[in-house]
């Protein structure tokens, strides 16, 4: 994991995630799929042999262990999250035109629509299988785990109706990111408690630390796709905002200077994009907007924090270092 | 249910159904779905309040109340079973690029790709939390719905994989087949034994009545498709013949009739659709070709009627009448 610019987090942490990042790449790997239809399970195991961070399954491992829940029902439920996960981004993929993921062709983009909409549809039915399978707290988790897919989905929906619409604000933008990026990994921390036995009010606390810190994940996000190279984030950047997506930094631009933001969004969106990165740098560094996210991010990550005091001082750590973790990730 | 022309079956059992059906109906009414996002629940309520047959809540009362299963679990499997056909059924037709289904335009056609493939996404959580909420054997409940799910996924796979290949045997088709709407019907069937906690025998055989009822249902479509009349069906007529799928009528003529298939479905494909349509029956009449059909989709019911043998006889009888129904079933 040498391409993690890292500062805060210990050397020991960092080996922690490697050694489940591994695991879960093996487990992956292990699926009982079939071979045939090749239509569906090529591209399957396409996906699954993809350069994926796998931290939700991480995040999944961190608090199952906090809890002392089983090995075997952690590695089952982590594997489920991962599998929603990668069937949420094939179909994202295909209705965002996004032809790279993980540093390698979507796979709607490699083979075909009809393709990529089974194959997500397929992966998600296997992460239901997985879902299926634990042994300790299964219909919380089948509940907790639907209730996740749905927000995801209205997430999404969020995402798509808001495209090159000028009166959303950072009020609809948090409504959205929530529901897109925070309630999966509202559904990984609050794994970690069902599969644990905790209580209502525990399993609360779990999940509203996925919520604030999918916040702080999705404006890492935003920031990365303008401000980090291509190679290392592994896909194409700037797509989101040329695509008349909202990001952060594109609603704080307009909300704080509406009118030069108007102006200098419409001309650098008909530029090279190359040309288009480095004039949207300057412009978010020059005007505030870029420490504003960073303030805000590092604001979600402290209430994220927060949220961690129901587990006892001394289990609490390995979620501590995540959160800096994710606060500090490079891509 | 006028348009059902019906002899068999009694008036009783017709009224049986339409009760079902009206219940259904009413209870998708029901379903406590938000309003917005409107990019995903305006298109999830415009596929719930379509014109479908719901044969498949049907098949869940029908085989729940065999079993004395509670009302209320009968209520909500049957919910999740019918979300989860319409999500099959709006993927599927943007991968088969069908404009019209239940006489009413589908969701790609009338919005886009994308608000099909997230609609369709949302009706399979939506059904998922139906089938989560079940009071009695949930987790057998959960485990046969996404095993089946997985099935249907695969039967869709293979139904692309098969398209345009002349080397597609019968056996090839009925593989295709059970999976594609065998498995789906298999569940129905299976979950009313699940709910009414009956023993892996029982809940076999009823799966075993659903595949093979899903044999004869699929030849009656193949055989719909060419000869029934576009408004009945509410979609248009032999699309899938034309777009090179294997079904039963293509693949007898091809292994009956090799030589003379070719010429004649290479002239064919070139005509007018009216024109196409009409050599069509014209050919498969006169070879023979639908009447094998007509007695192999009559041999599976048998077969399926065999299969309810293990529920007591005084309970027997709907689930016969049901089977009779598909065989004679007129749309």
């Amino acid at each position: 994991m040498a391409d993690w610019n890292w500062k805060l987090v210990t050397e020991t942490f960092l080996q922690l995630l490697e050694s489940i990042r591994r695991r879960t790449n093996e487990a992956l790997q292990k699926l009982p799929l079939s071979d045939s239809p090749v239509y569906l399970y090529a591209p399957v195991r396409y996906i699954l042999e993809g350069e994926g961070k796998r931290l939700r399954p991480i995040l999944v491992h961190l608090s199952g262990q906090a809890f002392d829940a089983r090995p075997e029902d952690i590695l089952n439920a982590s594997l489920a999250v991962e599998l929603l996960h990668n069937f949420t981004l094939v179909h994202d993929d295909i209705m965002d035109h996004d032809n790279i993921r993980h540093g390698q062709p979507t796979v709607h983009f490699k083979w075909d629509e009809s393709t990529a909409i089974l194959a997500g549809d397929g992966l998600y039915a296997i992460g239901q299988l997985c879902i299926s399978k634990l042994k300790t707290g299964q219909l919380e988790a089948v509940r907790a785990f639907n209730q996740a897919t749905l927000m995801v989905c209205e997430g999404q929906a969020y995402d798509k109706e808001f495209e090159e619409n000028n009166r959303i604000t950072l009020d609809h933008y948090f409504t959205m990111i929530e529901k897109k990026t925070g309630w999966l990994l509202g559904l990984c921390a609050e794994l970690g408690a069902i599969l644990g036995v905790k209580d209502e009010l525990t399993r609360t606390h779990l999940r509203s630390y996925g919520l604030n810190l999918g916040k702080t994940f999705q404006i890492q996000d935003d920031l990365l796709e303008i401000f980090s190279d291509a190679s290392m984030m592994g896909k194409s950047l700037g797509s989101d905002v040329l695509a008349g997506k909202q990001t952060v930094l594109t609603i704080l631009s307009r909300e704080y200077y509406p009118k030069e933001w108007a102006v200098f969004y419409q001309q650098a969106r008909s530029l090279e994009m190359e040309e288009t990165i480095q004039r949207l740098r300057t412009f978010f560094k020059d005007h505030g907007i870029l420490e504003m996210a960073h303030k805000k991010a590092n604001d979600y990550s402290l209430r994220a924090k927060e949220n961690l005091s129901v587990i006892p001082e001394s289990k609490r750590k390995p979620l501590i270092e995540f959160t800096d973790f994710i606060v500090n990730r490079k891509r």
